[in-house]
């Protein structure tokens, strides 16, 4: 296919590496900042531009990669080019492109992109949804050429994908992060739990998580749980966060018996 | 060395492979269940006792990894022998030992241990203590034999990394569990987030989590945290997390700044 990226952040770059790879000719890369557009269409051998003004209209597939809420003002440009359009957006609305743009679709990648990581990108769970059927086949023939995981997932579905994403990524990020202060605090390493975060997130690649639960909160531990609280009382906010997530835990583990 | 083992748990069991695969022998394996007992005796050429009575004093150390507050009970009964005596457990202080063992010390692993999952215990912390400078490098030059990643670390700091495992892996896996639960209440399926969950977790290994945090909160994205807020309208708790943990990155990332 010869496609076209609107947007040159971590998801529009990690994007079109897989459809170039995947033998697809990437026509042009636009960005606001002519070296981001620049750089990117470098690696994939296409035509970097900075105003649309200078699309061109030889594409089969516009990719819009920009930020939730420059979706529809990018629509509206593309509009007048009567291309198949995607977004690439977990938390929005296929209606908000199909309302701009008639042949309009969503193929949302569930992954966190780095610019220093390079990601295998046939594991990444692709996301694809259409405003017709004739779309919906077309995207996902195109998605199964550079994903082994393609699922059909409408606009309501894919906003709780998203939302989940938070509590399975975002969140557990955060985590690392108070953990990290937690040990900065006391002249600790972070060194030392890397280890233990990467064996946390492989077991549940096999496991379901509430199976391989560890931790005083779902043994119920009063005793660990309140030395634990004890040692942060100088840190109000992570005493909170204690709290709060120790007694979901004590919860879903009595849910379950 | 030759080492007895007390206990037959997910710790001992690691620890008992790693030390008979680096040329150590396991003389004994005491469970107080003896088919248990049996299977990891079994495992590294050992005899499995169910009785400390049954105690075999032809040995060199004693690993005492049982349940936080089976651990002086244990010690008690271990005391006689007079050998060099560890436990193993990150919460507890080596005076809940030495008050009862002339020559004690303290190997705690910091990794989370399945019996499902073969862990490469050359990776894994071990954070080592010593009642004195002679025991210390005794279990220091022990840890170095199984383990890459070695540590002295007194009790009070091996407080703080057992309370930061909490947030590393215990937190984070019952947030995956609520994204799980997210899913399968709207007919999703857990595999579509295991590729992310795993990624977030290989993003810190080389980065600092605060660097690598993406999501709604870090950008302060109000719009899209009340309309994820909305979607949570049924799930209290959930909704709780979401504020909490949200609150806390938007404070972490203005602090930065």
């Amino acid at each position: 296919m010869r496609i076209t990226l609107i947007g040159s952040g971590n998801v529009a770059t990690h994007m079109a590496a897989a459809l170039k790879n995947a033998g697809h000719r990437i026509v042009q890369v636009y960005s606001r900042n002519m070296a981001r557009a620049a750089l990117l269409a470098y690696h994939v051998k296409a035509e970097p531009i900075d105003s649309l003004e200078n699309l061109n209209a030889e594409t089969d597939l516009f990719i819009i990669a920009v930020k939730d809420d420059a979706i529809a003002g990018v629509a509206n440009e593309l509009a007048s080019f009567q291309k198949l359009t995607v977004h690439t957006s977990g938390a929005t609305d296929l209606s908000v492109l199909s309302s701009i743009v008639l042949r309009a679709g969503v193929i949302y990648p569930l992954q966190t992109f780095s610019k220093s990581r390079e990601n295998d990108f046939l594991t990444v769970p692709l996301c694809i949804e259409g405003f017709n059927e004739e779309i919906t086949t077309v995207l996902q023939e195109l998605a199964h050429t550079i994903s082994n995981n393609v699922y059909l997932v409408d606009s309501a579905h894919r906003k709780i994908l998203h939302l989940a994403a938070v509590f399975a990524s975002n969140f557990p990020n955060y985590l690392y992060e108070a953990a990290r202060q937690l040990l900065a605090a006391n002249q600790l390493e972070f060194d030392l739990l890397r280890p233990l975060i990467l064996e946390t997130a492989m077991k549940v690649q096999d496991n379901l998580p509430a199976d391989v639960q560890t931790g005083p909160a779902v043994r119920n531990d009063k005793l660990t749980m309140s030395a634990q609280l004890a040692l942060l009382a100088s840190e109000p906010n992570l005493k909170n966060i204690y709290e709060v997530l120790s007694q979901e835990i004590i919860k879903n583990e009595a849910g379950r018996h």
